[in-house]
């Protein structure tokens, strides 16, 4: 593997370190930010931001530092179940807005964490920590403990075996008590979180299935706390879910007695 | 610049290569559609799809192939104007749609193109030849003539030296006529395009400007030719695409008889 002067690291890897170094913290890097995020030398950073650049990977502003450039969303644009799933769900997540008034969100889960890909605002809804793109715990938010609970059971035990941190004083880090609900969200595909992750919402989630029933997805309305009845916002929750489900090729397992109707 | 044995490309222009490979006529592709599309040898094509399934940027998909990972969209959700500005026009175009019933569209300008960033699409409206992330030319659908006319004149002036494709049998290529169309266009900040693009749309387009005055995006309805009047559709248009321009800090001009009231 052809590699630069500095042992261990690929010329290749080296430019994935430059672009992997922006994120929702660091939307916005000088050279001399790279350089000493990286550890590379400001010639090395320098000569990789112009390649970068030259593709459209990233972008100069007009303060000479560099953001990720427009080429870079197109392609992110092509991960399936990104843009497809948002614009499946585009009516579903509308509906439940016009209903709700508040916040909706899709997410879907990415190593150990579920990364929030569409979501609905009401202007004037209670502020929310993340954003479209950004990652939310799996431990102790809605969507979260949707998908962690239809995992498979190796990132379960990873997880729950994990440090968990304790957002507020309402977040469940008992791994014991995680467990249980762990159980009741794949017999339900529903979870109800109250205050888990910032003090001031509840949140109420379900699953998306898709043609296999495998879960691809979570879909979750988050209201501010206490301004509703979380129990009385889940029907519809679950219904926008299983329409949603049905879009992406899912059908209920019929009982034997359907069956034989 | 270290490189590889193939004279002329750098290492990191080679993953750059195998990296923008994927597009949205080809977002799924095998380690052989990719050794045959960059010239690569086998080897090396299969050592840097590794590397960007190692960080996220490609994934694995169940038939062995690979598309573009759900990390490197995350990392495209940071692009300016775009997550930010479709997070800001969302009212203004779920307003529209809610008024209109088809398709409304947000498009930015990217190289010689526009690229569309945010789309809503009433079920059963017109189907479109492209989705988000896609692209249109510049000379013949609204949001393409609203952003030419107001980019720099080198750009007006390379699109329309340049060949301009017939698309259909409406369409302008004329640059004679095209150019009265720009300067039109940069008076009252719209584009009303019948069929231009495709046969059985018309599409009525108005500008997005910041703080500063600069036309940052464009904003159009596209309606199946003949449904409505475009003319009928323009006053909602605009009114949205004023909005939110003020969103972005964008503040009418003052005449000098308005100061002195």
């Amino acid at each position: 593997m052809p590699r630069t002067n500095d042992p261990g690291r690929t010329v290749s890897s080296r430019l994935l370190e430059v672009l992997f170094a922006f994120s929702s913290d660091h939307p916005c890097l000088s050279v001399a930010d790279l350089t000493r995020m990286t550890g590379m030398s400001r010639a090395t950073v320098r000569r990789l931001v112009l390649e970068l650049v030259s593709v459209g990977a990233l972008q100069r502003d007009d303060s000479g530092r560099y953001t990720v450039g427009l080429r870079l969303w197109q392609l992110g644009t092509l991960a399936p179940l990104t843009e497809s799933l948002r614009t499946l769900a585009q009516p579903f997540l509308e509906d439940l807005y016009t209903a709700l008034q508040q916040h909706v969100q899709l997410a879907v889960l990415e190593g150990q964490e579920a990364v929030i890909i569409e979501r609905l605002s009401a202007p004037g809804a209670l502020p929310l920590a993340s954003h479209v793109g950004g990652r939310q715990p799996l431990h102790c938010c809605g969507v979260g403990k949707v998908l962690l609970s239809h995992a498979d059971q190796e990132l379960i035990d990873k997880v729950l075996s994990g440090p968990l941190r304790r957002y507020t004083d309402r977040t469940v880090v008992d791994p014991v008590e995680l467990r249980s609900q762990m159980a009741a969200c794949r017999r339900t595909g529903t979870a109800i979180v109250r205050g888990e992750f910032t003090d001031d919402a509840d949140s109420v989630a379900t699953r998306i299935m898709d043609a296999e029933g495998r879960v691809v997805a979570a879909l979750s309305v988050v209201v501010r706390a206490g301004s509703v009845k979380p129990h009385a916002t889940l029907p519809s929750v679950v219904t926008s879910g299983l329409a949603l489900s049905r879009m992406l090729g899912w059908r209920p397992a019929r009982s034997p007695t359907a069956s034989a109707l």
